[in-house]
C-alpha cells in the first residue's frame, strides 16, 4: 500500500468511525441522556414524585425524540456509506468525543437548514450579501473554511457565485453531503434538536420542538448558477504557504498537501470566514492562509463573535519548521500549548492593515446572534454570542 | 474529641483549604494562565512573531494584573486567617477545582462590589425592591439562600430588612466575611476581573481593565437598620424539613442539623433566590425548603436563569431515606444521578401552584441580564443569561 493509499485508508477509517457514531446516537443518547434522568426520577421519594406526577410523560416524549432524531442520523449514515465500504475489522469504536459531536450536529442541521432559524442566518448573510452585492457573481470566486453542513455554499452558488467550502470536521462533511447530494424535499425529515439541552426552558415543550428540515428544495440546489465544491481537510494544511509555516496537528508537509497549497495561491477573489476565525489554535496561521489564497484586490469578509476554542485547552502539540529542499527540521518545539494567540478584534484588524497590506472596508462589533436558538414566544435560551463584522480588501502594491 | 467538635475540625480544614487557594493564586495563575502563553509566543516562527510585536507587552501587563489580584487574595486570606488557626500538617493541597473557584470569585466580586457592575445587580434588585416595598420592613425576615459574597444582605439591610444569607460555598464565606468585616474603605482595592477570559474582547485594554472595590463604604453596614447574618452550610441541610427528605451529599442527618432545621421551620416573611434555584441537584428539595421555612403568607421571590449547574454532571450520590427514631435507613439508591430534575420555569410555577399552596403574584420571563459583563464601549462580551422573575406567596390554609 502506497503513501497515498495508506492517507486514504486512514481517511476512510476516520468517516468509518463517524458514521458508526451516527448508527450509535439511539444506544448513546438513550443511556447517557435519558436512562440518568429515569433513574433521577426513581431515585426520589413517593411524596416528591406526586409533586410532578407529569415528569414520566416527559420522560416517555424525551425517549421518541432521541428516537426520531436516531432515524434522521441513520439515514445520513445510510447515504454515506454508499461511499465508502466499511472494513468492520478496522473500525474503531466512537469515542465519547465522537458521540458528543454527533449530538452538536443537531444545533448545525437546525442553525443551517430549518425556516426557524432564519432570523439567525440573516444576521450574518444579510451583511455579507449586502457587501457581495457590488462584485460580479460569475466572476467571483468565493473560499468559506469551515462552511460545516454547508448552507453558505447554497445560498451563495444560488446567487451565481462560485463557491468552494473547506471542512476539517467529517461530522460536518458527512452531514454536508447529505444536504447537498441525498435529493431532499422540502420539510422531508423532522429532528428535535433542543432535547440535548435542559436547562432555560420556559415549558417542557419547548425543549421537545420537532423542527422541520430541510426549509429549501434540496434539488433546487442542482440549478444553482455558480459551482459548488467542498474540500476536506484542516484550512492551514489545504491553502496555507508552502513556505514559512511551522508543521503542527493542523499543517503537514505532504507532497499532497504541498500541490494543494501551490494551487491555491493566489486563487481567491473573495474569502468567507463567518463563525471560523477563533477555532485554530494558531489565528496567525489562519490570517497567512487567507492573504495566501486571496488573488490582490481581493476580500476578506468576517462574521461570528471570537470565542477562541482552544482558550481553556491544556493540551500541547508539537510544531517545527522545515527545509523545503532538505526535509530538516528545525526550531522544533514539541509541547507548544494549543491554548495562547487570543487575538482581540483590534489586533487581528491591525495586524490585517499594518503588517499584512489589508485596507479596512467596513467594521462593526457587539451584533448580537442567536446561535442554534430555539425561537418560541418568551424563548429564554441562552442569548448567543455578541459578533464582529468585518471586510478587509487585501492591496498588496497599495493599490485600491 | 467529639463529635461537634470533629465537625468543628473538619470544617476549620475545609477553611485552611480555600484559604491556602487564596495565597497560591499568583502561582497558580502565573503557572497556567500566564506561562502557557509565553510558551505558545515563543513557539511560532520570527516573521509571525513580527506580525503582533505588542503581544510582549501586553503578556507583561497580564502579568502584572495577575500580580495585582493575588495583592487582593492576600489580604482576603489574611483576614480569614485571623479567625481560624491553621495546621499546616492538616492542610489538603488545594484542588484544581478549588483553584479554579478562587479564579471565579474575581467574576462574583466585580459583579458584587463594583459600580461597573450596577446596572447588572439593578437588573434583579429593581424587580425585588418594587416588590419589597409593599412590606414593612423592620417587621420582614428575609432568608437569601446562595447569598454568595452578601451584597444583595448589605443592600436589603440598608433598607431596613433582617436579612439572613446562607451560603454553601467557603471561597464565597471568606470573601463575604471580608467585604462585610474587614472595615474596607470606598474603591481600596483593585481587582483585574477580566483577565482569565481570552475571548470576545474587542481590544486588548478591555481584558486588562482595573476595577476599583468596592464601590460602597464598607463600614456603613454597620449602621444598617436592619439585622444581618449568615449561616454557612446546604440550604437543604440548614433549613430543610425534618421528616421525608431524602439524604444526600447536601443533606445530613446530625442532631445539630436537625435542631437548625427545626428552629427555621415558619421563620421567614420572605425568600429570595437569585441566581441559585438551579443550583442544586434536586429542585424538589430546594421547593419543600422553601416551604418549610416561610411563615404563613409568607413571600418566595426568584431571580435568575435556569442554568442547571448539575445538567451535564455523569457523577452520582448516594441517597436513602431514614426513619428518624431508629436510625434505620430506607429506600437506599446508591448512585443516583446528579443530572436529572431539570425543570422548566412552567414546571416550577405549576409544582408551586398546584401542589404546594403558592399563589402566584408577578411573572415575568426572558429578562436579558449580564453576569459579571465588561461593559466598556462597544463590549462584545458574552451578553448573558435569559432570566426568570416571580414572586409567590405560600397560603396553606387558602389565605390570600
Amino acid at each position: 500500500m502506497d503513501g497515498h493509499n495508506l492517507a486514504g485508508q486512514r481517511e476512510n477509517n476516520a468517516v468509518a468511525q463517524v458514521i458508526i457514531s451516527f448508527l450509535k446516537y439511539e444506544e448513546y443518547a438513550l443511556k447517557e441522556v435519558y436512562s440518568l434522568r429515569v433513574k433521577k426520577w426513581e431515585s426520589i421519594s413517593e411524596r416528591q414524585k406526586g409533586m410532578i406526577p407529569n415528569y414520566t410523560e416527559y420522560l416517555a416524549n424525551l425517549k421518541t425524540s432521541i428516537q426520531e432524531n436516531a432515524k434522521f442520523f441513520k439515514s445520513v449514515a445510510e447515504y454515506a456509506m454508499q461511499s465508502i465500504k466499511i472494513e468492520p475489522e478496522e473500525i474503531v469504536r466512537p469515542s465519547d468525543m465522537d458521540m458528543s459531536k454527533t449530538c452538536s450536529l443537531l444545533t448545525q442541521v437546525y442553525r443551517e437548514w430549518s425556516a426557524e432559524a432564519i432570523s439567525e442566518r440573516c444576521c450574518s448573510h444579510s451583511r455579507l450579501i449586502q457587501f457581495l452585492r457590488t462584485v460580479e457573481p460569475s466572476k467571483t470566486d468565493i473560499l468559506i473554511p469551515g462552511c460545516g453542513t454547508g448552507r453558505l455554499l447554497v445560498d451563495l452558488s444560488q446567487l451565481g457565485y462560485n463557491c468552494e467550502g473547506n471542512e476539517y470536521s467529517y461530522h460536518m462533511l458527512l452531514v454536508s453531503q447529505y444536504f447537498l447530494n441525498a435529493g431532499l424535499t422540502q420539510n422531508q425529515a423532522i429532528i428535535y434538536p433542543f432535547i440535548h439541552c435542559f436547562s432555560h426552558w420556559k415549558g417542557n415543550e419547548d425543549q421537545l420542538t420537532p423542527i422541520k428540515i430541510p426549509d429549501i428544495e434540496a434539488d433546487s440546489l442542482k440549478k444553482g448558477m455558480g459551482s459548488m465544491s467542498i474540500c476536506a481537510g484542516s484550512f492551514v494544511d489545504c491553502y496555507g504557504r508552502n513556505q514559512g509555516t511551522k508543521i503542527s496537528s493542523h499543517y503537514t508537509f505532504s507532497k499532497r498537501m504541498q500541490m494543494s497549497r501551490a494551487k491555491a495561491e493566489n486563487s481567491k477573489d473573495v474569502v468567507i470566514t463567518q463563525f471560523f476565525i477563533d477555532t485554530g489554535p494558531n489565528i496567525l496561521d489562519y490570517l497567512d492562509t487567507i492573504v495566501h489564497v486571496l488573488k490582490p484586490g481581493g476580500i476578506w469578509c468576517n462574521f461570528g463573535p471570537l470565542l477562541y476554542h482552544f482558550e481553556s485547552d491544556h493540551g500541547v502539540e508539537t510544531t517545527y519548521e522545515v527545509n523545503p529542499y532538505s526535509g530538516f527540521q528545525d526550531k522544533i518545539n514539541d509541547s507548544t500549548p494549543l491554548m495562547g494567540l487570543e487575538l482581540s478584534s483590534d489586533a487581528i484588524i491591525s495586524i490585517a492593515t499594518n503588517r499584512l497590506n489589508f485596507k479596512l472596508i467596513q467594521r462593526e462589533s457587539g451584533i448580537l446572534s442567536g446561535y442554534g436558538r430555539y425561537t418560541g414566544p418568551e424563548s429564554c435560551a441562552m442569548p448567543g454570542y455578541m459578533c464582529h463584522f468585518w471586510v478587509l480588501k487585501w492591496t498588496p502594491s497599495g493599490e485600491l
